[in-house]
């Protein structure tokens, strides 16, 4: 089983003029790490036709999967289904099922145009499911367009992920200590990532509040091997007279 | 006095793993707005130099300005210096200043080989101060490499944003209001858009918690404008017998 790879397209001028704060790219890469599928970039662009399109095209080529989220609204500005028909070279056509289900759930006069737009998906896209809103997510080949209200997507990633085919699981080991800098460290570091050649070993200062210190890392696809450097891990901090502790610091900023 | 366009460039496998919740896109945002300079894209990559080399070239070209986050510590995946200096084909030489500044710093015995290495920046580049670290940011050309720690990061940005060129300021006019659906006012918001062609005419729905609405905002570079636009998006929602609060939502999500 091979690893498969992910990226992820936030469409929203609202994070870059920096009026919201992003809080999906956590949620997916969450969602993916639990099914083999590594996230490996996350581009945020503006709300311009031009810029989505060539976006989809060279991300959807380049990566196994592509996540979009925002721009899937009844307004002027969600133009998303659009871009995707335009970079897959289809037609919007109206979704039948989408239409009837939209239609049911308005009082009569307010199913009006705006609202009907959201059942115009690019030609053969498949619509996903979510328990808490009529948002009209929908996947195209290996493209899955996903809302930005963080309730919505995370809805939308619930009932997705589980239909994703799943990647090699990837292993993990981390431990972390207080006050320890990655100076003292370093070259002892690199001589884990040198005995471990298959492995990421990395190295993570944190800070929350006052309390400040390092998190080291290995993850690979080999358990037995991650677990290995996990200990090697741990012996470096302990031989620097720090007390490792097993997994993430506390709330990590 | 032309608008100025920025890229963010977030250096990180702790972000894309979902260890790390990002913090600095919207300090950045905020920072560049108040400079007339729009951040335009935002990248999250993985410590793969091939990677970072290909995406600082990019990004460097399409934009008049090209921030980094992250990679620039003394352990082995701190590679942030060296692949800025081959995207720019130039050497890693030793930063005397900063070589001293850092020799100064830490007791006989501990300015070891990694914390040495932090001295080393591309050719030509010019170090970016921070009053709460060592970390050693650059900039070189339009590509300014800082701390992905946010604490680290929030200090260089306040010491070098008031250093860069101001581009054309951007004027905003903002309303929301609880309880009002995008899809009962989609029509008369594209009118509005119609009406106001030189600006950006944006909807942004928002949850907090029980709460929910919709934002609306128009951008320019005109004040005037802009002003007009914002009375007009106010005017919209009391049509719609909805009470307009001027600004952004609370705690928009």
């Amino acid at each position: 089983m091979a690893p498969r790879t992910a990226c992820f397209l936030v469409i929203g001028n609202e994070i870059l003029s920096g009026r919201t704060q992003d809080a999906n790219i956590r949620v997916l890469a969450h969602a993916l790490n639990g099914r083999g599928i590594r996230l490996m970039e996350v581009r945020v662009i503006p709300d311009i036709a031009d810029h989505i399109i060539a976006t989809v095209n060279d991300c959807r080529a380049r990566f196994d999967l592509l996540f979009t989220s925002g721009g899937i609204g009844p307004t002027h500005d969600d133009i998303t289904a659009a871009c995707v028909a335009e970079a897959f070279n289809v037609p919007l056509t109206r979704h039948e099922d989408s239409f009837r289900q939209l239609e049911a759930l308005f009082p009569a006069g307010e199913f009006n145009r705006a609202r009907q737009r959201m059942a115009w998906l690019p030609e053969g896209a498949t619509p996903i499911k979510n328990s808490v809103s009529t948002a009209p997510g929908f996947s195209l080949g290996n493209v899955h367009v996903m809302a930005g209200v963080p309730r919505i997507f995370h809805a939308m990633i619930d009932w997705l992920a589980p239909q994703l085919e799943a990647g090699a699981p990837l292993t993990s080991a981390s431990w972390y200590s207080h006050d320890v800098y990655e100076g003292d460290l370093a070259d002892r570091l690199t001589a884990i990532q040198q005995d471990f050649p298959t492995l990421d070993i990395g190295s993570y200062p944190f800070e929350h509040g006052t309390e400040r210190g390092v998190a080291l890392v290995a993850k690979g696809y080999d358990a037995d091997t991650v677990i290995q450097a996990g200990s090697a891990l741990k012996d470096l901090l302990q031989t620097l007279d720090f007390t490792p502790k097993e997994g993430d610091p506390p709330r990590s900023p």
